[in-house]
């Protein structure tokens, strides 16, 4: 099984595969300078929570490498986290990094970030292989597991959250098939998760949206597993648009709702799901997909990128450490 | 307000409007014969469970104008309500136009038939009225209404099921605002909704499914109005894929969910919704739209055309002649 990573630190470069041409171009990007990086961050040519938090730290770099002094690196890490604000691990990548670049001496500061940042997508890679493992022992032989966005090493840079359970099952012997949403608008799962899937040899079988409540109500399903953006002290967690609707029919039928995240993505700083900031898109994503378009023209459109699931309706947290399960004493993560 | 039709019986043609290009073309199709009618109906260029009935009814009277006798009306009548299964109206409508015709001295067939299909298609524009009429009258004044896939006057003839309540209220000032689900995989939402209703001046926010459950929970909506294809005699209703899931999330947040259909869809000889057959169409619907591709090539996929909700969850059916409400002392419709 490859272990592939969409994301390469290649001083003075931050390497990314432009997800958006995904599934039907491999197209690297070599991004030389902080405007690059945050137009591919706000683009979601490199999206994913996890994975975010690496480009937030490589952006750093990038910036050290073209000069920047600590009030151009502190405005560095406030542009880099203002891109896409529900991810908490584009603001703890970018501001982790700049705690570690003032710890430095100023002529150090650069080989200091690009050393961070390649550590921090090492530690990723092996995390996430802990992460799997921990979440593959949940489930039962012959497992059908329903997914949705995409979590796996287009995400995360390691072999994924929710992906990486199913790719360790998968390894184990213990997963049948998994069930991948299209995730409209911007349908990761049916460019990243099915490519992805695909390429690894694991069965996988797309689904629009709409049809996830009658295949869980089929009986089919013995485990939900997506990931998030961010996770509050008391376990609410924001994640792609769409999640909150299936844990919702989950509970329903008693299916397990597990979110798979690294530790990083819990922010003991929100109390609560009303804490944490959701991005809305444009309009103009809604409607249409690339230069496609099937509304009329001039639509208004919802178009929140994500959802809060209450604590409630989530069964575990599978992370690198462990499965959290509730009651939780006290914050979590 | 316009009251726009998709469908003409003009004998010997049925002409009705191709749905599967609109909001990009309008064009209109003269069928002429029943092979031409059923690629239609398979197609989805003429699609609404109450329209389909009145597409049966004329069918048959296209069958009996090309000279079929009654062997081949009764083969007519199979024919048509096997093209789609699960709409109950496709088959009352085909076959209550076969019992006409057996009534019918052999000489006067044809034109029995057409009128038949005329008195019917009349019939649904009077009853839609009424429907509107009760539905409009369960709203409060500034009503925000969420719906599903495409229930106006493209899915009836007349002004439509869930979207003729939209539209009663709107005449009436007590509708805000219309939310309508884009509907994947086939967009009747995107497509269909929201080109009837701003051809109507009423106004309408659309949103992918997966932005629905967080609609929902956001407090914004007053009630949540699908149609149905098929309804049971314990009110379990068969209604496009995706309905199921908001009638959960509607049911936790204590939002209202309506279904608007004509007695017609009533369904006494289903004893409840396991009874209902539904329709699982093409993989190639999924992934993509139209000529885009957005999945990888030759993936599997899931794609039952329609969910069915159990009716515990219907707050209750709109008719033509009244408002129906649990508990239901016999078989309902």
């Amino acid at each position: 099984m490859s272990e592939f990573s969409p994301i390469r630190i290649e001083q003075p470069c931050l390497v990314v595969l432009d997800q958006t041409l995904l599934p039907h171009a491999e197209k690297w990007l070599e991004l030389r300078d902080l405007d690059a990086i945050c137009e591919a961050i706000a683009s979601l040519r490199v999206r994913g929570a996890p994975l975010l938090g690496i480009v937030g730290a490589a952006a750093m770099a990038v910036a050290a490498d073209a000069g920047a002094g600590e009030t151009d690196l502190r405005a560095a890490a406030e542009q880099i986290a203002g891109t896409r604000p529900t991810a908490v691990e584009l603001q703890s990548g970018s501001f982790g990094a700049l705690s570690v670049a003032l710890d430095a001496p100023d002529s150090e500061r650069a080989g200091v970030l690009w050393a961070h940042a390649a550590g921090y997508l090492l530690r990723r890679i092996e995390e996430d292989r802990r992460l799997g493992a921990h979440g593959a022992a949940l489930l039962p032989a012959g497992a059908n597991v329903l997914t949705h966005c995409n979590t796996g090493a287009l995400a995360t840079g390691g072999i994924g959250s929710a992906l990486g359970v199913v790719r360790v099952a998968w390894e184990q012997g213990r997963l049948a098939r998994c069930f991948a949403t299209e995730t409209r608008p911007l349908l990761q799962g049916a460019r990243l998760t099915a490519w992805e899937l695909k390429q690894s040899g694991i069965p996988v079988t797309l689904l629009p949206d709409t049809a996830a409540a009658s295949l869980i109500a089929s009986g089919e399903i013995n485990a939900v597993i997506t990931g998030a953006d961010r996770i509050a002290a008391n376990g609410d967690a924001a994640n792609k648009i769409g999640t909150y609707g299936l844990a919702v029919v989950a509970a329903r039928h008693g299916v397990p709702f597990y979110i798979a995240a690294p530790n990083s993505t819990f922010d003991a700083s929100c109390p609560d799901g009303t804490a944490i900031p959701i991005e809305h898109r444009a309009a103009s994503e809604v409607g249409g997909f690339g230069e496609q378009r099937w509304a009329p023209e001039g639509i208004d459109a919802y178009n929140p990128a994500f959802d809060v699931t209450p604590a409630e309706l989530i069964t575990a947290f599978i992370t690198e450490t462990g499965v959290i399960r509730p009651p939780y004493a006290g914050p979590i993560g």
